[in-house]
């Protein structure tokens, strides 16, 4: 197959017509399948409801001699703690262990920077003339839009095969006014993109103009590799008190993709003065989350070995997914020379390059063959990608079988858009 | 036994000297007890512990055709919206199902309308000149503690037999700047109160300056009877509503009295108006909370009639302990004129007012033997009680030998700190 864009007029209008046939056929196959979000598959659900045969005996409702059923603890069971630090590769002291959602202990911090400003703030972001947020961009939709609710200027920072552009952020962080950066450091998302260990020291090194600037610090891959081997990552609070700057950073991570999505527990780490100063505030806000499942989480995954052996199993159904995916595009797409995709280990998404101009107009196509992904331009800045190129594509939650139709349809929109930029 | 202020300055001193006597016997026991918080026993946290054998069957992940374990359905399952709804006597769709905490709820709706305001607010809290909450005291010191938190101005409203002053409240709302009120209508924390349905109707017809002042409705113990049968209550949704002001109230819930403090569910009930709005606002938080326990909870509790029974069940474990302590202070304390209270029918409070001037010396006196209570103070706002008088009980930890010396110490510092204040 000749490339796209090297094709003769002539060439490109005769294959425009075979794949707006192929793209009818598929059409008209009526499917409803969903690639939008990184939604675990029901094998995965069923994988971990063995979860719910725990907390039979009276001896379980006891932890370190606390009755993981009643009010107390705030910052978290020590067993839960010390198995999130475990880990994370920091001590269980750092550790705050929240509800099912981390995203919920993510917004929270905002929230409070918002509210009542962090340890080191001389005031709270409410008092500020502007803030700023530093965000890599393609990046997380769900991160973005929390500081966008709290109407902070968005500042897109590119992202580089060793994570984001640590140039453009060194020279960001020199305006007081930016406040803290997102960052999924392990199989970025969408990316898939670990951190090389460059970009980590310099994040540590950073010497922003705010006092209070916040690392936050997104660890939602840590362990969640689906080819190959773990892979050992460094501490970042540890990497941070080394650079003399231990209060910069809030990390987080949760079970939502080792258990339950909708019933794991959650956590962020941070240094204990910041932990102490958190626990202030949110002693206002809560008793304790739930102890109940914390307590559940520790009788399941035991430890990090434990733990680690159970994302065996997760990748044993993960891993065909994205090869389904990535072979796909590497057959039918690639001699097109029509988009670019990476091959990752872990994480949940596969990030494509569509021939900038065509990301939209890729998934209309899709939507309208009955295949739902996330929303073109979602992974950038008030969700518009200034290439309408990066493509978003969550392979987890269809079984392989469909997966294979929806990827079908997806190369066909491809190439459908590529042609029609091109012209016909 | 002669009242105390009846009592001639001879015999007061020859009191004083028995009492002084009776306290250091007491003192000497070396106890370790605690009636500080609104905390289950253990024999209530046994009788629920069932609740674990829930969740085997396949079929029981799996509620109104939604995977309960995976991510989504933000307002919760539709079938603990439905319990909530039957319980609190509104709609499901006015029901929005939380974590494990309903104070976690309050604050939020507290914090949101400070960052970017309620469905009606011209601005964001955050962005007004002066905030102010009226806090009918004695009351919730836990609630004072989040409006204080955000710097908002505490109002003391008096409370009265049926509930808050409303007088006082009614005057009160004509100032704009006093944005709601914090109520627990029903079994009051700590007096006790069950409010009237005409104060019901006036705080439902209120029509205050600020077009977003806010009902707190911390309904907590809507199903809490430990003596006699359960006492139906108005519905506030529907009320607010028939007095042309759907979007003024949010009702609050939870089991952490009903299953487990620590691993309950929550709620929070307002107009569909209202909900929709805070959906808006919570789907950049949370993709939902934890629906596993919700359906957990769906499957135990059932509906309202199975609910009740189990709450006849709590009844017998927390009866005795209030018998125990009104029994105690209607024994020693009553003849002597120094103290009042009531003798509540639900709820988790035994509300004492002791002599003016001797709540702080009481309870210093009882932690120097080892009796822990809520701070004096603590049930008003900025923990100022201006009469030095309020002290609140809470029975439910201790089992009830306990509790009958955690009582005979606070009899006899309320004896002694009165013996003081009135002069030996």
């Amino acid at each position: 197959m000749t490339a796209y864009p090297k094709m003769s007029a002539e060439e490109r209008k005769a294959e425009y017509a075979r794949v707006s046939r192929e793209y009818e056929e598929l059409k008209a196959r009526g499917l409803n399948l969903n690639m939008a979000r990184g939604k675990p598959g029901k094998a995965q659900l069923d994988l971990v409801s063995d979860i719910f045969q725990l907390m039979q005996r009276p001896e379980d409702y006891v932890s370190d001699g606390i009755d993981v059923r009643n009010y107390g603890e705030l910052p978290g069971l020590p067993a839960a703690r010390r198995l999130f630090a475990e880990i994370l590769g920091c001590r269980p002291e750092q550790v705050f262990v929240g509800g099912n959602a981390s995203l919920q202990l993510m917004y929270d911090t905002i929230s409070k920077a918002y509210t009542h400003g962090l340890l080191h703030s001389p005031r709270p972001w409410c008092r500020e003339p502007a803030v700023k947020f530093l965000c890599p961009a393609p990046g997380y939709d769900r991160h973005f839009k929390i500081t966008e609710s709290f109407g902070f200027e968005l500042v897109t920072i590119p992202m580089t095969d060793a994570g984001p552009d640590m140039d453009a952020v060194e020279a960001a962080v020199r305006d007081p006014a930016v406040k803290g950066i997102w960052c999924v450091p392990k199989y970025s998302n969408p990316d898939g993109i670990i951190y090389s260990d460059e970009t980590i020291r310099r994040m540590a090194a950073l010497k922003p103009a705010a006092p209070d600037f916040t690392i936050m610090w997104d660890n939602a891959y840590c362990i969640h590799e689906f080819e190959g081997d773990y892979v050992e990552f460094p501490d970042i609070l540890s990497a941070c008190e080394q650079a003399g700057s231990p209060d910069m950073v809030f990390e987080f991570a949760s079970t939502s993709k080792v258990t339950l999505p909708g019933g794991g527990i959650s956590c962020f780490a941070c240094s204990q003065a910041n932990l102490a100063y958190m626990e202030k505030l949110m002693s206002i806000q809560i008793m304790s989350f739930d102890k109940v499942n914390q307590q559940r989480h520790v009788l399941y995954l035991q430890d990090k070995a434990h733990t680690l052996a159970l994302m065996k199993k997760h990748a044993v159904i993960m891993g065909p997914k994205f090869r389904c995916v990535v072979e796909s595009l590497d057959r039918e797409i690639a001699p097109l020379e029509i988009a670019s995709w990476r091959w990752p280990k872990g994480g949940y998404f596969i990030s494509l390059y569509a021939m900038p101009g065509t990301a939209k107009r890729t998934l209309e196509l899709c939507k309208a063959a009955g295949v739902t992904m996330t929303d073109a331009g979602a992974t950038f800045p008030y969700g518009k990608d200034p290439q309408d190129s990066n493509i978003r594509i969550a392979p987890s939650l269809p079984p392989v079988e469909e997966l294979e139709q929806a990827i079908a349809v997806l190369c066909t929109c491809l190439k459908l858009s590529a042609l029609e930029e091109l012209g016909v």
